[in-house]
């Protein structure tokens, strides 16, 4: 290859763009050393214990906790949208259940757009218009995906219901306790926003080229979908399962140990130290495992937290806990990452709002590594 | 905000990821400087002259040209998976025909992968079976979606013709005339691979998480429908139909001079020489329009070509002729976004089996830049 072929630099490819900084961001700040993470400057302990996730996703996508007044007229917003066209409802019908979960919410999502005759984003109103619409519609979707796998029909959302007591309502069909209300929107809470993961990361991959929010949405759900992203709260239920009892919980991590597996729920990318959001959920799996009297799965989960740590010295992350309570909460465990996307859609929207605030396309390079240049020699030839 | 808050390094933010080696890759070189585009180390206009889009695609992947046996296998592969699930085509029609193109195609490729039971991404054999389905069958999806739009019934794929031939069937409805085909296999040569351009960066990050590759075919499509990006050719068309004659071309361009506006299919981000893919389309522009006995488009783009050097020193890049050339094909303005993307599909497959290939999920950082820690202020007190 001669010189003038080459445009890579000295520098090697950095795999998994480990380490490079890709945008200034005011969303989210994580800090993996102290086990600190701030959404918009809130620390994440605060705002589980002294916000709702309405106000949070308020906040996520505009910059500030919202007053009374503007929280009245969020919520209301938020209700409004909360019915998806019929069209999707019958198109959903007709898919088979036998579809993963979050295949059915990438798609449906996607006709979402196909189906909204307004989603230009030369405005900043209408952006943030089509967030608090997707915000408000993947429970939707997702509660419908739900109820139409079990052959059920999908409930209708009741206006006299906040977001998560409503999404809560429309996956179970019956008013939800006011512990279930609570956990679901813990859980929205914790997972809205974690900076620049895989999923946030390609919604402002794709709207960087200005197409629309549903094709950055449609994206982020396909890499959220990725065993390494979403899907590890499916698995550590899938763990509990297996182990089945308190008993049997010191022979698993005994075996796992000797086999040199992995403990699905432990340790972190970011966190070398507790993964702030856990501790939350924990709580909530204590008092649900007690009020349905099935205190097993939780501590089963107990056990294997303090038998891993001993092992391995690794903590628990946000997923460990979420598997035991939303199992509690009556969510089957491969809608999992279906929950995880109707709370994330809210640190998505941010991002992509954030991306078009002062746009540019994102395109890297790469290190060509394959043949120098050849003659193509006809196909009888070859 | 305290030290150790402080994840970011000294390193500013890289807006756009500019000049970042995020991969290396052994499918694609680009050299801008020279104008020089390689595809597996053999050059576009020897690609162009020499091979077929069924070539080039298997060249993309396998890294090899095909011998004769195994393009017979593979285009006999391709032929095979040209029908699509009939559920694909109920659905098109039910959906609303004013939809952008772009967004029906994102949403029938996601839903094909609903229609798969098998996605799994597990082995290599697997992989390059569905990415050679895609192959097949975002054309058909692309000319359903044509037909459906205009009223009329979608055609059946045509097993005696070639993939390009086959394409312009299923979209015009008639046997196209060898030029048309040519036509075809042309584009889809020139289009089907580009470097980590959005699209294909999009696709990476999104399959690096392992979820499908219709996930990340479908978050592909989505960045491409942008307009900084897939939706240059059809400006072109745009701008020559809004000029409407050969003597109206030099008005324009001096109109869009003095208002410093943009012309639409000259200079590349990349190319600082003229694009090496451009020449082949303008030549087949020309053919087409004599076949057509309308050479007005035709000759209304090389007196711009001319016009817009003379006035900027811009080269015009592989959008601007095949915009001309696409419409003597009968294909409207507003479907060369897909008609792009059933030709980069194949550049898309080639890079997700690339990433695939001792994958690392992609998660880069951002520079916080948002609000120290701040307590939350009960909403009554806000």
């Amino acid at each position: 290859m001669s010189a003038e072929d080459v445009e890579k630099t000295s520098s090697e490819a950095v795999k998994g763009l480990k380490g490079i900084i890709a945008a200034d961001s005011s969303i989210c700040l994580v800090n993996g050393t102290i086990g600190k993470l701030l959404y918009r400057g809130y620390n994440i302990d605060d705002l589980a214990e002294n916000a709702t996730f309405e106000e949070v996703s308020f906040l996520l996508l505009n910059g500030e906790l919202p007053t009374a007044t503007q929280l009245a007229a969020y919520q209301a917003e938020l209700k409004e949208y909360r019915s998806i066209p019929a069209e999707l409802i019958e198109t959903l019908k007709r898919l088979p259940v036998s579809a993963p979960p979050m295949a059915l919410l990438r798609s449906i999502t996607s006709l979402a757009g196909v189906y909204d005759p307004n989603a230009e984003i030369e405005t900043f109103e209408n952006r943030l218009q089509i967030s608090i619409k997707l915000i408000s519609q993947i429970p939707t979707i997702v509660a419908a995906i739900h109820r139409i796998r079990q052959g059920l029909e999908p409930v209708d959302p009741d206006p006299e219901l906040c977001h998560s007591g409503n999404f809560m309502y429309m996956i179970n069909g019956e008013k939800p306790s006011e512990d279930a209300t609570r956990a679901m929107d813990l859980i929205l809470t914790l997972h809205a926003e974690h900076g620049l993961n895989a999923s946030t990361f390609t919604g402002r991959v794709i709207i960087a080229t200005l197409p629309d929010i549903y094709s950055a949405i449609t994206g982020a759900i396909g890499a959220l979908k990725g065993k390494l992203h979403g899907g590890a709260n499916t698995e550590v239920l899938k763990t509990l399962f297996e182990i089945g009892s308190v008993e049997n919980v010191a022979p698993y991590v005994k075996k796992v140990r000797e086999a040199k597996g992995k403990f699905m729920g432990f340790g972190h990318a970011v966190y070398q130290v507790e993964d702030p959001r856990a501790k939350h959920l924990k709580e909530l799996s204590r008092r649900l495992g007690e009020e349905t009297g099935e205190p097993k799965w939780y501590e089963m989960s107990i056990e294997m937290e303090k038998l891993v740590y001993e092992e391995i010295k690794r903590n628990c992350n946000v997923d460990f806990y979420s598997a035991s309570l939303q199992h509690y909460m009556g969510i089957p465990g491969d809608l999992f990452t279906c929950i995880f996307a109707a709370s994330r859609i809210a640190g998505w929207c941010a991002h992509i709002l954030e991306q078009l605030d002062g746009n540019k396309i994102i395109r890297p390079k790469a290190n060509y590594i394959g043949y120098e240049e050849r003659p193509v020699i006809p196909v009888s030839e070859r």
